[in-house]
Order: C-alpha cells, then structure tokens, then sequence
C-alpha cells in the first residue's frame, strides 16, 4: 500500500513563532503537483517537538483538508506515553489522515528494552484505528529498533511498514530479509536512497524531497527501469544538497532553501534560529551547483 | 540560597494510569517530616514526560499547596521549545513554585550547538520570574552540558545553579571552580555523593532520597564534621540502593521500594511496567540487606 | 589496477598456538583456485595483532611464494608508529608483495586528529616503495577516516585506494564521488557488498569470501551484468553467514566454517578461544540453511 | 604493598626519533628526589605503543638500573597477544620490576566479552612472577573492566591492584566496595585525584605527577590528614595543568613542560609530533598559572 517518495514536510512559523498556514497553503498546492506520492506532517522536519497538542491536531486537519486528496497523509503520532501516542492516532484517524509515523519513546534510554518497546508498539498498533509506520530515527532519539524487532512488530496486521533513518544498510537489508512483502520498508534519508532500493526498500520519506520531490522520484524510476548509470550519477549529485538541509545545517537550511526555490518556508521556532547569512550563501552556492538556482 | 539534598518526587499513578493524589498527598507528608531540604516535582523520577501540560500545572500546584512550608519546592520545566518552556515557568512561578529545572533541549541533536543552548538558556531565564536551575542528564537527553557553557551561563543573575547528573566528576569539579560561591552546583546522582561534596558540590537531588531521605542529609553532615571515615562508610552502603532504583532497574523500582517503606508509589505510567516479580525480590533483598526492611 | 574480490585470509594456529604453515599451504592452494582477484595477508582476520614481527615477516614471505602467481597479494602493514609501519612497508615489498593495507594508528585516540592521521599517511606512502591501500575500520580502531580525508589523501600517487569498513554507505558514496576513477575504493564487508557496487565501489575485501569466495564474486557478476533482482538474492541470501562469521563470532567461527568447508582453519591464538560447542552447532546450521554444507 | 603516588614515567627522543638516554638518566635522577612512591615505565605516557619489543627490554633495564632503590618500578607489559603479555612479565621480572601493569587486548573490541578478558587476566597472572595490577583505560582501548570483572580478578593472588583511568568515579566506588582491603585501587588521572581518596582510593598514577609530583604527593598527605579544605583547593589548582598535558593536548605537552621545569622531555614519536608553537606559549600560560613557571 505505501511505496515511493514522501517527504516530512516543515511547519512554516512567522516571526512571532506562531504556524503560518498561508505559508502552508502555499507549499501544499505546489508539492500537491510533485510526482510525490505522499507527505509525512509532523514528522521531524515538522518540528513536532516544539508545537503543543492543541496546535498539531489543528496544524493535521489543516494539512489533510488543503493536500492533493490524490496524494497519501501519514502524520506524526509520536509521543512518549502510550496514552498521548494513542490519543493523537486516534484523532489524526478522525481527521482523516492515512496512517500514523511513530518513534519509540526514548526519554528513559536505559528503560526502553526490546521488551518495552515492544509492548509499546502493539498497545498502539492496537489502539489505533489507522495503520501504523514505524519510524527508527536514532540520531534524535538515542534507541535503534533492531532489525529482530522490527521483523516481530510486522506480523501485527496494524503495523504496516516501517522509516529506518539509522543509515544503518545492513540492518534495512535485514529487515527486507525478515518481513513480508507487503511490508513496506523506507529508507529515510537521501543519502543512501539507491543503497536502500538495491536491497529491496519499497520507498523513502525524505527531507530532501521538501525541495526537490521530483528528483528523488526520477531516481526511484531510474532504478525501476534498470537504467543503474543514470540512478548512480543522480544520486552522487543529491548527497551534497541532502547534506546540508539534512546533517550540516539542518531544517533552518531547509526552510532558507525552500524560500530559494518557489516555497515559503518560514522562521524555525526556537531554540531553532533562522539560517547565519554566512551558511545562506552555502545553501545558495549548493543549490547553484545542483543546477536549480 | 539551594543547598542540601532535594529528591525528586516519584508521580503514583492508580491502575488506570490517572495521577493518584491521595497517594501524593500520604507521600508529601512523609517527606515533609525528614531532613530533606526540599523536593523537585516534575523532575525524571516524576515521569514528566509522560505528564500533559494540564496534568503537569494540576500537580504542581497540588505539591506546592500540600508539601511542607519551611522546605522548598522546584518544578521541573523541561520542554522542547522556548515557548513552553517559558510557559511552565511562569505557571509555576504563580502557583508558588521556589526554582524550575530546566533541561537542554534534546530532539534535534545535531542542532543544539552551544551558541543554540546558550542562547535557550538565556531566553529562558530571562522571562522566568523565578530562578533557574540548569539540569545536565546527558544520559536522558543524549546532550551534555560542558562545564564552559554552565560557567558561562552561570554569569546571569537568574540563572543559580545546575543539577549535573553527567557522573563526570572532573566536570563537575570544573563547574565549582568556575562559578561564583553562590551559583549552586548539586550532584544528581548519590552514586558520587561523597566524591561530589569532596570538590565542592553544595548539595544534591537523588532519586534514592525518596527512600532513604535522611541517610543522604546524613552523608552530608557526617562530610561537613569531618568525619571521613563514617562518611565513606555510608557513600559505600547507599552504592547498592541507589544503584537498585536509578541505572539498574529505574522508576518502577523506586516506586516499589517506596511501596516497601511506608510510602505509596503506585503505578508508573506506560510505556514504563510495573516491576516483575523477580526484580521485586531483588529490590526488597536489596532493602534488608540496608537494613530497613 | 585493483578492483573484484579479496579475502583477508585467516592464520591458522596448531594447538600449540604456533604457526600452521601445512594448513596454510592447503588454503592458499585452495584459495588460488577460486574465482578471487586476490587475498590480503595480515589483515584483521589473519590476526595480525597477536603475530611478533618476525612472525608477520615469515607468514609473508611464505603466502606470496605460495599462492597463485595470477592473483594479487596486500600485505596488511598497520603499526602504531610511522617507523615500524614504513619498517614493514619496506620488508612486504622485498618480499613482493602488490601493496599494502595500513590502518590508522588508534592508540592514542584523542591526539589522532586529522591533520595527525594525514601526515601519518603521507609520511608512510612517500616512504613505501608499493601502492598503499587505506583500510578504515572504526569498529576495531574507534577511528573514523572521514571521506574529506580519504579525498586529500588519495591525491598522492602511492596512495591507491581504500577499504572501508565502517559500514557508512553515505560516506563511501561520498569517497566515490571525492576520489578520481583509478582510486579503488573497496567495501570491508559482505553484508553490504550489493550496496557499496550499487553506489560505485570497484570491489572489497571480504572476511566471508574466506569460506565463500564464489559467491561472492558472483554477486558482482551478478551486478555487472545488470541482473539487479538476482543479485539482491544473494546480497540477502549472504547476510547469515556473513554475519556469523564476523559480526556475530568473529574469526573463531571463520575458521571452524573454513574446517568444516574443505578448509583448515585451525586454532585461534589467545586471547581469542576455540568456538564453544554451541556455537559451533549455530555455525553448522547457518552453512546447511545456505546450502553449503 | 602499593599505594602513594606513581608517575607513567615518558619516554624521551632525541631529534631522530630514538630513544635518548641521556635524557632519561636525568629525569631518572629527578623524579628519585621527589616524595614519588614509584613510577611506571612503558606505560601510554611512555609511548610504549610506538616501542619494539627489543627498545622495550633495554628501556626497562635501563630505567630499573637507574633508578631511586627505595622506589619501586612498574613495568608495562601491555599487548594483544597472551604469548607475549607473558614474555614481557617474564623479561621485566627478570630485570627486576616490582609489577606489571597490564591493559586488556582490545583490538578486536566486540570479541572481547568479560569470560574471554577474565581468562586473560588469570592466564597472565598465573603465568607472570612478579604480581599484576589491572589498567582499565577506556579512553583509549575502547573497553570498559567493569566493577565485577574487577572484583572476581582480584581473587588472584598474583592480581593486585588496578589502575583505573576511566573516570567513573561510581565504579571506582564499586571496586573498593568490592575487593579485599589489600587490593591497590589507584585512580589513573589527577583530574579526580581527590574524589578518589575520598571514595577510598589508596593511590594514583598520574601523568601531571611527570611535571608535578610533590603536588600530587602533597594532596594525599592533605587528605590524610584530614584537611579537607586545603586538599580541595589543592585539586581545584591540579585541575588545569593536569587537563593541559593530558587529555587537551597529550604526551608532546607533558614532554614540553618537562623541558620548561627542568626536565628533559625531548620529542615523542611519530605520529605524535611536537607542540605547535602556539600550544607552547597555552603550556606556559598554565605552568605559570600554577606558580611553577
């Protein structure tokens, strides 16, 4: 069911820090007319950490009402209780969204066993009344999702697929390896998009396609057609525009580069600070030398 | 103005994971008749995180109104963003809270650069009308504050002191080097209590004085008569208890063996579980051989 | 000039933890028959850190003479000092070896900063007088060689190539795209072998091709050719034993594999032990699941 | 048996990089005029990582032939091998060392589980003549003695202390707590010199005790004597020397400040390479910091 490109699409604030939606708006309408096949809202690059519960759900309804209702919405139901996690999926299902991305809590490291995280996902899985996507991002929270769980947590019906941003290749080979076909497997990050499809990842959900969606689906198609020269060179030139809205700079550089591009993407909260100018002019000479500036 | 030992204050949940008052209140009068100088409510041990901004201003106003006048009262105001942060400052300030603890934000690793910390901080303890204590749980937050940047941040007139809960003795001993007499370093871990006095640390918040409250006041007054040898002694004994409800098995734990000593620790909230019956068996072995149960 | 599939082959040890120049000789013959491009002698699976010097100088000279005249031979030169890296250096081209493999000296982690790592490269590329192979293995060494370094240092005409083991398929893509087309960059592991081809490395230096050589060249026949689905079969069929053999057991269960395949793996030295017997049974089993056995 | 104040004694170069014992025989003739209860030779700050087998029995000789009889000398006989971990605690013994100190092999880290170290260690010290002190240094080997490997290790009688540099001052709690009264805990850094006494620590060797050893003397003697407030302003004064030739800028600035205080530190080895001219001028900013310059 899910497969190809989404990307985790930012939250645009206003100077005074407060969620943008004609900003939104306006960057819904343009993705809505990308080759991609779906947005991720309130995922990392939405900074969901920084808004309130109050303001995801409105920020949810809004992007499910305004988005190509041909296009998927999966949003971000991440919290640390099961009683929060559960909360949110049961009212982004409500609002319509098409499946829920989900971390593992993480707060008390030394806590979360394989045990616990276990046990945490099936009460969610459980509970929630769309399906639910996994979503193993150590960088950010401390805790991988070892390939062995991954593969347990996919025979419960409710647990559709999973986004592994580890950068850890084996271990998303592995977990194609141990889950079922229709388990859907993402890569989640640009940086290594073809590494992951060699081994049999079914899509990706990407920062990177925040700013440019229809290259990242051109070399899902590259790949598709066999065609692994073309795939190889498009993906030697995304590392370094991925780097730098993604692990350099981060989403400050995403936003700052979608403003470049026909996008508005508006003031970070804090602690997130607006871009230096002196990384501006970075961001501006990468996107110069990718050839869309 | 902070010195002596504080614990931070376990949250009871009944069965049904709602906040348990009437076990709050039981525990509030218990702690208000030891040694203890004050408590931190909303802190790790109080699975804040597991708390909703409502369920956090509810308690604390609840543990200001019911806990012991003559002892004080720090809330924990942790959030990811400025905002929120700020927010549950300005609460807390209202309902009469004495300090907030404050940790770095967390999520985006990658990002949080000292520059971007410090400037947090600042944001922070700038609009609280209350002190500030900064909180550096590098084992929670994947974040550590460098004895540079508290030194620095210890400069402003609002900001009084740090619970370092790093183990990094060396640090810890930079810190109190580095900042004014007045600036309050406190260890976070009775682990290294004695080691901690030893260089200079004027107090401690531990997660074990929620048992054992006066045998933590006592290592401190055995330290300030000089009486070396009795305090190792007890450094030595409180290893085990301590070890038994923080690093080894955490809050489930130090809920249970509350349960054991008068006190009421109920359940803890998921994703935690409460603590299986072998664990139990080793916590209460653990307590006889303290010779309290 | 170097490209396809080396194996780091295994020293074996009579009981006396001598060594086993009647097994060796058996392998190398072995070996020579294979479809392998070449072998590596001193690598990480030849132990190398347990030989004496005298020891490394003999097991050399006796596997160059030995082994197959149209296959290449790296001799693993890795020391902690420039003198006794250039020492060995010198010693393996006298002998006739093709090149070396040099690791990072680690020792002294903290002071094994970039520009150290540098000079250390250079001072031993200008002093050899056969092409040196960076290795990169931060799993053993705790060492990272960052792509911008591997780029700098592959300007210098000596130094020829790298293989890289940190298992980071962004910084090997990264390495590809720095390096000019003559440099060689190799993966140091199988279970990324399809990866690494996919994003443009020209071959790689493989514990499990000890056992399974054939195959693994397949794989990159496999992948030359175009059939992409075939070769993730393998790529994935390869992950278990791979594993087992490395990762998981290390080169006690490389050389009970290699005992029960036709091999002669022979005893490790301490402090590394014969496999136990469970262990052994594992091994059994994973070799039979592959077909092999 | 051991207890009091060691130095890891360095080990000089002349400009050719070989060992210059002229320059040793002058430290020598120093450090036995100084309150040092020993030293140790071939230790890290001795560079013995960079040293043949052959340089390290003449420097050992050399050193135990010149040195102050009423003070004992450590040698280390750190290597990967137990074959030739023996044959140094066999040579040293021979020349008369008092001990040896020995690291745990670490090359191959994930093979290296607590039953394969603990067989080491009682291979060792069964092996070895003269007795055996432990030297838990993760900083550097990337692997932790945990408290428990520690305490079952020092049931050998010919196991008789450790030098604990990671910097866990719990742990070092934990290994007293753990051991006989005559197991020599020594702290392995001056950084947490007094945390150490206070915790029960019977000694320490010390890197800053090259450039300061009546200092670090002066301390234990301050403690002993239970003055608590003139020993921590001792530490608190340590702190920066201590930090400046060790973990901040390494051997070649413990090797420079020797130089200024009327020492011979010559130069180091490469990789390692003399002090920038600009790290020079930090060295002596802090020596005359100290008062010593």
């Amino acid at each position: 069911m899910f497969k190809g490109i989404y990307t985790p699409i930012v939250t645009p604030f206003n100077e005074k820090e407060e969620i943008d939606y004609d900003r939104m708006k306006h960057n819904l309408e343009k993705w809505g007319k990308t080759d991609l096949d779906g947005i991720v809202v309130l995922g990392s690059n939405g900074e969901f950490v920084y808004l309130t519960t109050e303001e995801k759900l409105t920020l949810a309804k809004f992007v499910i009402d305004n988005f190509n209702k041909n296009k998927k919405v999966i949003a971000g139901a991440s919290a640390e209780s099961v009683l929060e996690t559960i909360f949110l999926c049961e009212k982004y299902a409500e609002l319509g969204a098409d499946a829920v991305l989900v971390l593992p809590p993480h707060y008390f490291k030394g806590a979360m066993k394989e045990d616990v995280l276990y046990k945490y996902f099936i009460d969610v899985a459980e509970a929630s009344s769309i399906p639910v996507m996994l979503y193993n991002m150590p960088g950010n929270t401390g805790i991988n999702l070892s390939s062995n769980l991954i593969s347990k947590l996919s025979k419960h019906p409710n647990i559709v697929g999973i986004k592994d941003t580890s950068g850890n290749i084996v271990q998303l080979s592995e977990i194609v390896r141990d889950t079922d076909d229709d388990f859907a497997v993402f890569a989640g990050n640009a940086g290594y998009l073809l590494p992951a499809l060699s081994v049999g990842a079914r899509g990706a959900t990407l920062a990177v396609a925040n700013i440019l969606p229809d290259e990242c689906c051109k070399l899902v198609k590259l790949f598709n057609e066999g065609k692994m020269d073309e795939a190889r060179e498009l993906q030697k030139r995304l590392l370094e525009p991925n780097f730098t809205v993604t692990g350099r700079f981060g989403v400050p550089a995403l936003k700052y580069a979608l403003d470049l591009l026909g996008y508005q993407g508006g003031y970070p909260r804090r602690p997130l600070l607006p871009l230096s100018e002196d990384k501006k002019r970075i961001v501006e000479e990468v996107l110069k030398n990718y050839g869309v500036l």
